[in-house]
């Protein structure tokens, strides 16, 4: 009998190349992967190009290809992956930044672009700021973890065309410019350039302000935005696949992915997103999705943390203890699941960034056609019966492994 | 040198998935195929998606991938192709239909959507109701096997975009909706309607149905169309490729395929497109077709049927029987031919449905680069020297073979 659940785990970043001083060794091949190497043996194995070979992906571009949208239709910028990631509900059309709280000098000079990665007090600060009209178009702001925000544009006549207000250096001056000639455009940096200026002046004689000035701190006095996304139109994953999918995912931007595509998403307790993250807790989570859910899409941030700090050993140690988890699934599942490892991009040590090398892929369960690959990496699964595919392909493939898939045809 | 001819087998529907319950063994695998083992060993495999990963085929998409055309372009519906398989000569823009002859009560309610499997006196009924005028729009109809039929509608202003008139259950009422706001849907419906109600009236006291009556029989007493399609305009094969092609083919669908391809389709003496098909005729047939066609173009059902109905032993020996016929084949071919062998899609026992997982592919013949594959199954053929193709690919690749592509630049 076909599967008729699936759990589909992401290692984020988790593909490497090998490096020379390690053996020529990956940290994959490095790291003891007893359960991983199991079900590659057990399963059916093959490399994919998350969006295509030598297309480097965002982590926001690639999760968007492997749940089967088109990043190149659905991606304008990060924002409102990350405002959904947050909690905020956005509509189609609505204009979503990230956004710091920084600190800016008399003359407009931004001094700190973190205001001192600012911990305490930022929710009534954004409250401060939350809900004004300029323009015609709503404002929203939302404060996220530390110095971090989300800001929202909602209304008619407004576009993504638009640079960051986020000078990215210290010493600037914050501003927006218009990246086309469109109305829309020219509408959206004005609205943005005069919020950016009610922000300092709200921001300014704060209570919050005030107290971190008198503790010698720099004051949250501005809000600076970048990476500017129009909401796309993104219909459900139930609706486009027929799936009940949950996402059990603690990094805010893929959360916020997994939200816009209509996923449940719920908080799972010691899933932080970073390399403390409880990834049992988060297997013990995957498992419980199974009973009202038949799709269980994980993400596991650890990997990808190690490779963009360059840190062979720490990626190596974060793979060991997905390892562990992928046990626990392991031996939880019963043949009605099938399981699905990969991830969403390479992010090589000696990169130190997201590269377009292939990631590795690995599909265990009911039907599949074992090959002849023995143990779970990059180089072995190059030689796996699943070949070379796209991360579009892998969609429709477990719709159709679970038998849920439209015949085109007679 | 390079071969000139070319035998092409696609065994329908062959590809599985592997059993717990038969050793993790698919029918193919658990089948004794010396001379596909054979051929395998000297030739080159690979595996191929037939439409693209992922993609449930129907037969008929799938035949026309592995033909060289876009099913996306050319394919809107089954009925020109059924039509096309019966013998009636279709004109581009002419809709097709697939129908039934079925018995309706004085409600006008369908009491047995195949008229009690009627096999005698069609032909006279088809003979009353073919060759009507409705609204300008000429209605032809011809009767197929048994209670089936083939309906087309050839006119101006038409479309394919019209429900089946046929219900699928008992105790409805047949009846036609235009599923679009275009005139030429509403026409379309409207022609339909009218002769659904005019084969009521012509079949009523039909002799053929009086006699049915009084042996308490079902009468055939309506006519019920399914599969409305547009009949594509495609180019032959002859004047895609430069073939001199012929198709031994069995089955209706696959018939009118080749048939718009515009292969010749000769009638194999034995040929049944059943399980109970004489496959060493269909091979005699293919060995006598290379006398004066340089693409032999074969399909034997057998695999699909015992796919369908759950049966892996049925498949198993079905697939032995089709390795007799490719032993005749391999022992009479000259070095001037190459033999392709592959099926259209999976029909996994377990799914008892076509199934997007990939199909088996072998090429073997003059300058095939050989490989490690020594047996010709699912998942040996993944680690071969084709790596994984698609369905359109065929095609080209075996032009360029046979040394007839033309070369794009200098």
């Amino acid at each position: 009998m076909p599967p008729s659940k699936v759990i589909f785990l992401v290692c984020d970043g988790m593909a490497d190349r090998p490096m020379k001083e390690k053996g020529n060794k990956t940290p994959l091949e490095a790291a003891r992967t007893p359960n991983m190497d199991s079900l590659a043996a057990d399963g059916v194995c093959g490399i994919m190009d998350p969006i295509g070979p030598g297309i480097r992906p965002g982590s926001d571009t690639a999760h968007l290809a492997l749940l089967g949208y088109d990043p190149y239709k659905v991606y304008t910028g990060r924002g409102p992956f990350e405002a959904a990631g947050v909690g905020l509900e956005l509509r189609p059309g609505d204009i979503a930044f990230r956004g710091n709280w920084a600190t800016v000098d008399a003359k407009g000079r931004v001094t700190d672009r973190r205001a001192g990665r600012i911990k305490d007090g930022t929710k009534a600060l954004a409250k401060a700021l939350d809900g004004i009209k300029i323009d015609g178009v709503h404002v929203i702001l939302k404060t996220a973890t530390e110095h971090r925000t989300v800001l929202v544009l909602h209304g008619s006549g407004i576009s993504c065309q638009v640079s960051d207000t986020d000078p990215h250096k210290e010493n600037l001056v914050a501003g927006c410019k218009a990246l086309d000639n469109s109305p829309a455009a020219k509408k959206t940096c004005n609205v943005l350039n005069k919020f950016t200026e009610y922000s300092k002046k709200v921001l300014k004689d704060h209570p919050v302000n005030r107290a971190r000035i008198k503790d010698g701190l720099p004051p949250a006095n501005i809000v600076l935005a970048r990476g500017a996304g129009m909401t796309p139109d993104m219909p459900p994953l139930a609706k486009l696949w027929g799936w009940r999918p949950v996402a059990i995912v603690g990094v805010a931007l893929i959360r916020g992915i997994c939200t816009l595509a209509g996923m449940d998403v719920p908080v799972v307790k010691g899933a932080t997103g970073g390399v403390d993250t409880d990834m049992l807790a988060k297997a013990r989570a995957a498992i419980k999705g199974l009973e009202r859910h038949d799709l269980v899409f994980m993400n596991i941030k650890a990997p990808d943390i190690g490779g963009h700090d360059g840190n062979f050993d720490l990626k190596m140690s974060s793979i060991e203890r997905i390892d562990e988890a992928v046990g626990y699934i392991k031996d939880n599942i019963s043949s009605e699941v099938g399981l699905v490892i990969t991830a969403d991009h390479s992010t090589p040590v000696p990169v130190k960034n997201h590269a377009a090398d292939p990631v590795p892929l690995l599909m265990y369960g009911d039907g599949v056609r074992t090959d002849n690959v023995k143990v779970f990496n990059e180089k072995a699964v190059a030689h796996g019966g699943l070949g070379r595919l796209r991360g579009k392909d892998l969609m429709p493939i477990l719709q159709d492994w679970v038998d849920k898939a439209e015949k085109f045809g007679a």
